[in-house]
């Protein structure tokens, strides 16, 4: 199942892409009831949630529900009834409506770095304790941006480059988890482009604290959450293309750790929360960095991942730099340059 | 004025130090309007808010309010007169209320490395970034204790440390700041205890992302914050004792930028909000690794600043690490411990 959250008439809610429509599962069970009664009442028989995570949280029984709401849809579809649900169709068209980054602003976002070639490529060090544990750096979740959002290029950065990511959504929280409890806790998974601006990241990195200002400014993820009942970890097809040339492609099978033993050790000593973002790291050689090749404004980034579909952002135009904001010593200067 | 978050018969609430009691300024002012019209109905006059956060939104008129309250407080006092507000008493013992973390959860909580001591003090190479621009590593906000608690010990580490540290507030958000606007976003200071794990801190940070197991587990914040207009942020005198002995003292005087720098260097290309918390790093051997000293289980860690108090946490026991919980590859093993 492939879930959404989009925007329309100005509310924003949990959908299910289906063909060519969204499916408002919620909206579709509270139509068919009044429907059924004859009335506008909806009654008060079990809700699906209209937001991504307390939909995972809801676990079977939200699933079940969903895919009552999906099969309800097809059956008025081919009845040639519309469903409404207050007013608001139940069933819209991809075309009316505007998707969000599936979860606005989750709940933490930690990116991993799983992935030999890319750590390798991007000339870091690998150090003996790439291999003995899942390490991260963790991300800015105020800056997170959905499909067809131009991506942000910071006023302090002329080396802007993208990141082809895959990560997952926890459906559960918890402490201390095996791996095996922490399989039970994965809600599923979506692209993510964990964009980046190389020349201050590697400035700022030279501390070995991890980045910031290199990679807080913004964030992409969507288009979907693929459910984890349909993915295989180990080999989901990716790759990146820039204004439709491909770039890189690559799959998910060359990584150090599993989703679970990510998310175990994540919540050794430390809880986790449900509706937390895992990054998996960059694909091997997905990114610009690997490729010695870079993005410029006006450039269409479009991420795909099999099942999960095709995450597109323009790139934004530089940003100039406000009078006398920020700090005088870092003025993007060229010999901070990565290559 | 020193305000704390304080809890009292289960409710969470802000509080203003004054001596050996808490007053708690929105309850003052309740009760002082109800037994000037002689009867408990508050009514509708501007209310002092009661959470730390949006006190520190409220800016002036908040404070001024929190002022009337002390002074209410007072009168009421010299005139051997009990404020009730609704049946709770709105000037407590000290000894009678626990004090939380001043912010129980941030809304981010940054922490930058702006001393040049702890810098060469903990192995770190100094790059030329350290002097260009402030560098911080991203904490976790989950797992803010305040005083009193124990400090966490994970299962996974046999070198646990305190760390010295003042930060601040932010009273107000922005994006873009120059110095000046940044300053008038500060709310004020508390101190920070960012216990690090240092074994596995280093052997992690070898990737250059940053720490993560190393601090996630338990950062101490407390026990009030000092609001701006009493902060010299350059005088500041602080000290780490363990068990009444002195380990560490210093001041807040040999850092690379000041507080209003290091927020408009973050506000750059990036919203900051009110109620996030901004570490300036450890005070030059304010810290173990630096003294080649090392806390112990049962210990007492006391964290003091001038004007702030003492920041006061037993030392808790090593967990036991659970069956087959986290990943098998690392277990603290003793070849990744620093010294």
């Amino acid at each position: 199942m492939r879930l959404v959250t989009y925007e329309s008439a100005s509310s924003v809610r949990l959908g299910v892409l289906h063909g060519d429509t969204v499916v408002d599962p919620a909206r579709v069970l509270r139509a068919e009831r009044a429907a059924r009664r004859g009335s506008s009442a909806a009654g008060d028989a079990p809700e699906v949630p209209a937001e991504m995570v307390a939909f995972f949280e809801g676990g079977a029984e939200a699933r079940g529900l969903a895919e009552r709401a999906l099969a309800a849809a097809g059956a008025a579809a081919s009845r040639g009834q519309e469903l409404v649900d207050d007013g608001h169709p139940a069933v819209l068209s991809q075309a009316d409506v505007r998707l969000l980054a599936p979860v606005p602003r989750p709940r933490r976002i930690r990116d991993y770095l799983t992935y030999t070639q890319h750590a390798a490529g991007s000339g870091l060090k690998v150090p003996p304790a790439f291999e003995a544990m899942p390490i991260c750096y963790k991300c800015n979740v105020e800056t997170v941006i959905g499909p067809d959002e131009p991506l942000l290029w910071p006023s302090y950065t002329a080396q802007l480059d993208f990141e082809l990511e895959l990560g997952f959504f926890t459906s559960g929280g918890g402490r201390d988890l095996t791996p095996k409890e922490a399989a039970e806790r994965i809600a599923g998974v979506t692209i993510f482009n964990d964009v980046s601006a190389r020349d201050i990241q590697f400035f700022e990195m030279s501390l070995t604290i991890g980045p910031s200002k290199g990679k807080d400014f913004c964030t992409a993820m969507g288009p979907c959450v693929l459910t984890i009942d349909e993915v295989d970890e180990w080999a989901v097809q990716m790759s990146a293309s820039v204004n439709g040339e491909v770039w890189a492609s690559g799959s998910t099978k060359e990584r150090q750790f599993s989703f679970a033993e990510v998310l175990a050790w994540a919540s050794l000593d430390e809880t986790v929360y449900p509706g937390e973002f895992f990054g998996l790291g960059t694909v091997g050689g997905g990114c610009g960095l690997e490729l010695d090749r870079w993005i410029r404004p006006g450039d269409v980034v479009e991420l795909a991942a099999s099942g999960v579909g095709v995450l597109r952002n323009p790139v934004g135009q530089r940003k100039t730099p406000p009078d006398g904001a920020g700090v005088a010593s870092y003025q993007g200067s060229p010999e901070v340059h990565v290559k």
